[in-house]
């Protein structure tokens, strides 16, 4: 047998996870300090009832708390220079982030600039003169899975394109996993998000980066997200709180595993479609996964039988199928859009780290399977 | 469905594995600072050639260092003082460890009595003003799983038996997994050690306080150490590389997976083996194993019967044989000696942890099946 495995392995957050979770580990929040920046969005925050929960505990422990709600969805450059501006004038200890992947991936933007005054390109830099500020994370969403990951995607207007930064001081410290929060979302929202989540696992199982570690992980990840999907299909009252319970710990899994491997092209393809036509992150991603798993099955097609098996699948067409049938919406691109966006994503890394060679034409053919004309 | 699952997750040590991984990794020791203390036992660091990779990755990054390589096996209170003591002195940033189980446990005491000059009773208070020294471990065994816990067992000499203490600042910082430097082993004691990891997958996965994280971590281990049984069954030529290092990598699950979970009365009863009869650790957990199956089989068939499919065995009878059949010595054990190590054990959380209710006769048929007279 050859001797070739690695269980390299890196996951610091503390993640903890069940109903009112907040409530029963608050003093956890205690060990991060006395000052407490909370960073979310307009309103999920609040409708989720994490904000609630959050505040009552930091109440509780006697720790003073400043809001910056303003985080947009796809968070800008600008927009996490406000936050950073916020956090320097409040000189909060920690900070505390709800919401989906859009406030998660702010948060640790804006932890960095706290404690470095410098512009939000430099964030890019990835080496910080100081220690950001620790975060604990709370998902709203069971998809970003970025409350377990060291990585942030930002939103560069003037490169028009979205990209990730990151280091291993941006893990979380805390992530709190609690599945209530994620009751009140739109269905859509929760069928997009879910859709992120396995496209994390799936990209991170075929990823040539994946290893032993990532491995139990998609795997496990991917079996608790196959026992969602048929809810996902069914529709809004499939979703009760055991199957956004699973898809939470799905979506952390889908999180760690990447934590190792990175994502694979289907995310850097996807940022084109959110950036110029709107498609919300999760759902370019589900529509680019059959392509993905038609080119990755040519190159690794054990890895991909095992997908569909956890997945309850017999061939890449039925699941792409499946996938293609949960988004209601289509974009059609042009020649044009097509050459641009497959442009855009050759030189990134995510296309070093995805199986077998990625021409041209497996990107062009990948976006085709959903976005042009027939 | 009913809504109880958990997946609480907390593992914050680096793993690093591969051959060569300290020279591919050295650069983590340069980020621990320029003064390391190496705390190894009397033989095995160098007999395992960890030590040389570990000097010159410290030599090549300017890193002054000291050995204290005076551990004994089953290390005692006194032992670890002597230990702290040579810390105090030499004042290092942190420390290095080698070895199996002892080397490790002891270097966790030695990281905390480095900065807090207190008598090694007061490791058990679990609080200590300053934070431990930060820790790189070596595992030169594939058994204790030390290198990925926050847990160290020492010998308290005048209460006659051996004792955890912990702390989430235990978690080394760093494990190197290399598995060249289990090669080296003797043959007895790499089933020995290798046991002892099965002990800790087992009662991991039985343990009362198993949750959806920790049975991942227990599941991929038992599947890895399955497929090295018949390697152990046969005999030393049948140890190579590749089984090693499936061993390595499941003694790291199972040190992952206690880490959650902490043992089960297995560990509390074998304490008192190890201390009056000198049976080596994973020895007398083997050997308490067919009882504690058997016993867990009457509360948790299921999960058993999961144990027993990773293990390619039909029924606990013949895994239990086939365990047994590891170990070439056998004490006989008197009345009284049963009476009396229930008595030590039946206090013990290890007790409380394990699954169902454990009565003195529970624990009586444990001891039964392997050390006392047919």
């Amino acid at each position: 047998m050859q001797l070739q495995s690695s269980f390299s392995f890196f996951m610091p957050t503390r993640v903890l996870h069940g109903q009112n979770i907040i409530q029963d580990e608050q003093s956890r929040l205690g060990e991060m300090g006395t000052r407490c920046l909370i960073v979310t969005g307009a309103s999920s925050a609040k409708a989720s009832g994490a904000f609630q929960d959050l505040t009552s505990a930091l109440e509780n422990l006697g720790i003073r708390y400043e809001l910056f709600d303003q985080v947009e969805p796809n968070p800008s450059l600008e927009n996490v220079a406000q936050g950073g501006d916020a956090a320097r004038r409040f000189e909060p200890d920690f900070i505390a982030a709800i919401g989906g992947g859009s406030p998660l991936d702010a948060a640790k933007a804006i932890a960095v600039l706290a404690v470095n005054d410098i512009p939000p390109q430099q964030l890019y830099d990835g080496h910080f003169a100081n220690t950001p500020l620790p975060i604990a994370a709370v998902p709203t969403t069971a998809g970003t899975g970025s409350e377990v990951t060291p990585y942030s995607v930002l939103t560069i207007t003037d490169q028009e394109t979205k990209k990730g930064f990151g280091g291993p001081d941006l893990f979380p410290k805390l992530a709190f996993l609690d599945p209530r929060y994620c009751q009140s979302l739109p269905f859509q929202v929760s069928v997009d998000t879910a859709v992120d989540a396995l496209s994390h696992l799936v990209e991170g199982y075929l990823s040539a980066r994946a290893n032993d570690a990532s491995d139990m992980l998609a795997e496990r990840g991917m079996a608790l997200w196959g026992t969602c999907l048929p809810a996902l299909q069914i529709g809004e009252g499939a979703l009760d709180t055991a199957v956004r319970d699973r898809l939470l710990v799905a979506s952390a899994l889908g999180g760690m595993t990447i934590s190792h491997t990175g994502t694979a092209y289907v995310h850097s393809l996807g940022y084109p479609l959110t950036f110029y036509h709107d498609i919300p992150h999760g759902q370019a991603n589900g529509l680019l996964l059959p392509g993905f798993l038609r080119h990755a099955e040519s190159v690794n097609p054990d890895r991909v039988a095992a997908i569909l098996r956890h997945l309850d699948h017999r061939s890449t067409k039925s699941l792409g199928d499946t996938l293609a049938s949960l988004f209601p919406r289509r974009v059609q691109l042009s020649q044009d859009e097509l050459d641009s966006y497959v442009e855009k994503t050759l030189p990134t890394k995510n296309v070093t780290h995805s199986p077998g060679t990625v021409t041209r034409e497996v990107l062009i053919n990948t976006l085709a399977e959903n976005f042009s004309r027939p």
